[in-house]
């Protein structure tokens, strides 16, 4: 299993935190949006005595309301075609063993979610990565790209979209380069999208369920982690009309029996949540991402591409080397008492070596947290002793 | 990924139910106690907005207490020798995911709790099933036996004590052989005691991690969804003295998150719950083992084995194929208006045709449905087509 650079950081933040200074938190995708009170009010209202195991596939009420929500978005499934899982987490697990043989591959554009690397290690499969660039906004690579890295033991190609480490939204002309190559070669097209919801560009951004003829080739993951901000409650959706996937995911869910049960009745609640809910959610990030991109542009050496969706944004940095600045945040500086602390983005690659000079920050604070932080960060780069002055990347749409 | 033959009998069991016959469910670990009141309240009183992530390896209040609770019962266990997990389920597979490599061999006894078959499966590694029978009560066999199936693959021998699915309950002197075989040979040596607090035998049974030079083979599974007849929390642990196999399991928990965040503090509620409310439990179980033992003992050509925990037995019936009686009990047979649904043993063996006469009774309704239950059954074996006059086996210790 990878280490994760950010977890390398928890020491020093900790000790941070115990010198008395203030940590912006920008390297974890923990929303401060309130989750909605349908939640609590199910929650608190749940009658039962007994804390029973629901059904493994999940509570059936809840996937009727599921389908109900996905249909009302233009995506229809049957009743066998969603299982409901311990949180996005294991619907990507589920999604990979029931894809996937132990030793087969599965093509990831990087950066990367890096807990891909620790599913894949988990389920005895091999991430084969592909470079997205800043340059191109972290765009997909022509599918020449994908060609090439196609061997015998491709299985799948798995997307984040929108994309969490760099905030990319892959549209429909984007997407339709890949249905053509998972038709032409029978492969699984996964597509983790649990930032469906954040999506800033005004534009709908179809889902691989709603893509014509990939009615076997279709994964899709979901969550009600970011969407209610319910990240601890720990559930998620594995939805495909491949019956073969969707019958292997069934006999692992059964295997660990059940989902958590009391919050599947907090989340069935939830899903009562007026669209005003989401369109407010939406609009605060929105602000969000226009506040920071808009500070970041404004630093000597800073990159910041253009971010379409989720809430995460993947930069680069005038310094020499990501891991060592982001520790330095946290051991060497403070700004009015205050540091703030990143991800490297080292550990969003799959190839050594690479995101060197970026960060993933998660625009996860409220406006004027984040508009201090990035003051901090501004006063951080000119105070770093590894500044570099080498030429940054230039963008190429802009 | 072996699929199940309680799973396969459920469609039988709801077409039973539309027919209005009432169904006795003995084949479901579901306990009918009620949750502990600290349970409920606690989540009756969560004051959060956010349902954030919890720590990946669980609160760190949570983990404090169950440290507490495992030493007021003799073993002491340091901070980072205990992982919380999305229940025992998942402390089994991290523990078959940090104990062995893909295509390692892991020794368990049978009949076994199938869904071992299943983690394995998903691990990667073999299960190498060793018989236990029932003229023996279930106990462990000879240490010699547990040689025989050694090979340079073996790295672990998994033991569930008390056992899920027959009830034995392995005492100091069993466990004593196998804590000098693991030492011999390096083993480790994986202990899933959920069914702990489940002993009708009035000694206390050792845990591994009490277990004298074991410290760094021995890897305990626990979970609160029979202590507190809390199923549907998924909140177990996953604990060891072995620093590399903590270090191990952490990273599998940091990669998916984090457990369950509002059973967390549910449970660490429960932990205040008085030990009569074990004793009160217990007592129960206790009084509804005795009644289903010399219920079924009456039977003719029934075997029922010495039952010593947890809340389940394994026994002989005088039938031609456990699969066919255990469907046709739903399909074909009812008695005043009820039947009995019971789990065929086949699917708790790994080893190909075993369990065809046997049956998993999990006794866990109350005494008043639990003798109309054994009244069914009774009934259902004088009118059963495929009855055998097969002698039975016949116990050595009784």
């Amino acid at each position: 299993m990878p280490a994760s650079p950010i977890r390398r950081l928890v020491p020093f933040a900790e000790a941070a935190k115990a010198r008395g200074t203030h940590i912006y938190h920008l390297n974890i995708g923990q929303p401060d949006v309130e989750s909605p009170a349908e939640f609590w009010k199910a929650i608190r209202g749940f009658g039962d005595k007994v804390l029973e195991y629901s059904h493994s596939a999940g509570n059936a009420s809840l996937r009727r309301k599921m389908l109900h929500f996905y249909s009302e978005r233009g995506i229809d499934l049957g009743e066998n075609q969603i299982v409901v899982t311990t949180a996005g987490s294991e619907a990507i697990r589920f999604a990979l063993m029931a894809c996937l043989d132990p030793g087969d591959e599965v093509i990831v554009p990087e950066p990367l979610y890096a807990n891909y690397l620790g599913f894949a290690c988990e389920s005895d499969v091999s991430v084969v990565p592909i470079t997205t660039h800043i340059e191109h906004d972290f765009r997909l690579p022509p599918i020449e790209e994908f060609r090439r890295r196609l061997s015998p033991r491709t299985k799948a190609i798995l997307v984040c979209n929108p994309s969490n480490p760099t905030g990319a939204l892959y549209g429909a002309d984007q997407l339709e380069e890949l249905r053509e190559l998972v038709l032409e070669r029978d492969l699984f097209l996964i597509a983790d999208e649990v930032y469906r919801e954040f999506n800033y560009t005004g534009q709908e951004c179809p889902s691989v369920l709603q893509m014509a003829g990939l009615e076997r080739h279709a994964v899709m993951v979901d969550s009600v982690s970011k969407r209610y901000s319910l990240c601890g409650a720990r559930i998620g959706f594995l939805c495909s009309r491949n019956g073969e996937v969707m019958t292997s995911a069934l006999k692992f869910a059964q295997a660990r029996l059940s989902p958590p049960t009391l919050e599947q009745v907090g989340v069935e609640a939830s899903l009562a949540a007026p669209q005003s809910y989401f369109d407010a959610v939406r609009e605060e990030y929105r602000l969000r991402r226009d506040l920071i991109t808009s500070e970041l542009r404004a630093m000597e050496g800073v990159v910041c591409p253009r971010i379409d969706g989720a809430f995460y944004a993947t930069v680069h940095l005038p310094i020499d080397d990501a891991d060592v600045f982001c520790r330095w945040l946290l051991e060497s500086f403070e700004h009015r008492g205050r540091t703030v602390m990143l991800a490297p983005a080292t550990g969003f690659y799959a190839t050594e070596g690479l995101g060197k000079q970026e960060v993933r920050i998660a625009y996860v604070l409220n406006r004027e947290a984040l508009g201090k932080a990035m003051e901090c960060l501004g006063e951080a780069l000119n105070a770093y002793p590894g500044r570099t002055e080498a030429p940054a990347p230039r963008l190429a749409h802009s």
